[in-house]
């Protein structure tokens, strides 16, 4: 086999079909995708489904705690899952830069057949695309999501109410601190990875018991909980109140923040979830949340108040409180 | 608004939401989509679903007969309907040069929303990626779809058998020759358009009425008619026979590929669709293609034999026999 994708293995000819045999089918083994239809034909039961997608473009492609493989999967089941689905089904699209390793192709598709099945999908069609040298920055994957979604979800912006508290699952800033420090190449001696997970299974363990309790989810991408939270209480009339003191945010993060004039409000985390819900079962959810190894840290971080119309305030340690808007202009490009 | 799209574009914030709000919820507008959560949730029924995707790597973007949007429409609408399923909800990612023009973002948009509501689709979900200049060739598209597949549809390679006919829904070569015209700015007269035309009205003509007769579907896209009946008759055990002076090509489409050394075989197609049915009803199924505006030239090209195992071979008008191999090398890299 080639080191190197070439633009023939692009070409939809005997070389796209070695390459799909020899990396993709080999790491994704399943009976729909290894049906090789134009389509993944799969049986559905009457009910909702959940649909959507996300490109990923991150740069470096490989970084402490993952790689962009691993986060195509993250992403999209991620998304899934906040909306209250049971992911099932990915699609995978491919545009890669002729030169490009074999061997880190490999690597990345082995990356998201690990994370497909801790998540329970399975990778059932997909596409590959080859680009001239310099027409593309090495790699990047779409993927696509189809999931399930149970007949107790009944999530809604418009369930939030005041008295709602506002969950956290784990800390702030991981990822975006991670790959911050990778791309400008800081030789900070930090332990800090990204926290790139995926959380269909965790979701799932407080979606089935507190279903009613829980009003909406989102997970706090590009942008960062700040943003996520600005978007949830948009239109609701509603205000959400921080409490500074009670952000986790890892020292090393914090550090490292405080250095590039970077706030982990805005950071991105790819492996955590703000669940707003009933204040009266806030505890017991968060209970829940710290038995999934991703969620160890979880926490409340505010509460839902009349106090302010669709904004989101921060009670700063020093007792003063601070509007936090969505993130403007652009902290940090390619960061998913 | 801006007049070019910035990397604060791709964000996640303010400008995201602008960009959004200004293109996306505009153009292609419906109620799943304008929800705005992290997944679009549908209604299904129980039955068969299919789902697929393509990225959209095509240079020039815009070209005679369409631009990368309508192609990205097309291509995934196709896919679904040659897996026999109804086309019903889209997702796009876009990957998007800094200082690509809003003005062409909007053109491309546009087009995607006149060829979904042609095709009877809704784009429901989204995500928008900005890289630095350089990082990509101006824009990338991927779209992933999801349809129904009625009962009655049971196509599969295993009903392919001796007797069965080979039917062309129109002229081959005429997307990949456009493109290569554009392409390579040869200053040829032509009249020469992609055929890029989504086919679920056409194809769902045929298949509510010859269902069990058209035994596999496949659209002839990269590495052409040839590539698509290779893979089409790999592993049945069976032949198929292409008669030479049944095959539909342009004067034109002819005349540029015997210029530029190109088998127009193995050009791509973008709006035409290859029907291996019964040999009874080929004929009523062709005379029913030629009722769709993109079918006017629908022909059959040839038949399934038992002859040789696994080959595709081309009956000359000369009087000899060529085996059509699939695509080997890349004839047109970045042809969608």
């Amino acid at each position: 086999m080639n080191e190197y994708v070439t633009l023939a293995h692009g070409s939809g000819g005997k070389m796209t079909h070695m390459l799909i045999k020899d990396i993709f089918y080999r790491y994704f083994r399943n009976d729909l995708l290894l049906a090789g239809g134009d389509s993944a034909v799969f049986e559905a039961d009457k009910g909702l489904m959940a649909f959507t997608t996300d490109s990923y473009v991150i740069s470096p492609i490989f970084f402490k705690g993952g790689n962009i493989g691993k986060i195509a999967v993250c992403g999209t089941v991620n998304d899934l899952a906040v909306s209250g689905a049971k992911p099932k089904y990915l699609s995978c699209g491919f545009i890669i830069e002729e030169g490009f390793p074999i061997r880190d192709l490999e690597t990345i598709a082995r990356s998201m057949a690990e994370t497909a099945a801790e998540a329970g999908v399975c990778l059932v069609t997909g596409d590959t695309k080859v680009v001239q040298k310099g027409c593309a920055d090495r790699i990047f994957i779409n993927t696509a999501g189809v999931g399930v979604v149970p007949d107790y979800v009944t999530l809604s912006a418009n369930r939030i109410k005041s008295g709602d508290a506002v969950i956290l699952s784990g800390t702030m800033g991981d990822h975006g601190t991670a790959i911050l420090l990778e791309r400008e190449g800081l030789k900070v001696k930090s332990s800090i990875a990204s926290d790139c997970a995926p959380l269909a299974g965790m979701i799932e363990s407080v979606m089935s018991e507190y279903a009613d309790a829980v009003h909406i989810m989102r997970d706090p991408t590009r942008g960062g909980v700040a943003t996520a939270l600005n978007e949830l209480i948009d239109g609701t009339g509603l205000c959400i109140e921080l409490k500074e003191k009670f952000l986790p945010v890892r020292e090393e993060v914090k550090g490292v923040c405080e250095l590039l004039g970077m706030d982990p409000l805005y950071m991105a985390n790819e492996g955590k979830v703000i669940i707003i819900a009933d204040g009266a079962c806030a505890g017991e959810i968060v209970d829940k949340i710290k038995k999934s190894p991703y969620g160890r840290e979880a926490t409340i971080i505010g509460v839902v108040t009349e106090n302010y119309s669709g904004r989101v305030l921060l009670n700063t340690i020093v007792g003063g409180n601070r509007v936090i808007d969505v993130l403007t202009g652009d902290q940090l490009p390619r960061i998913c």
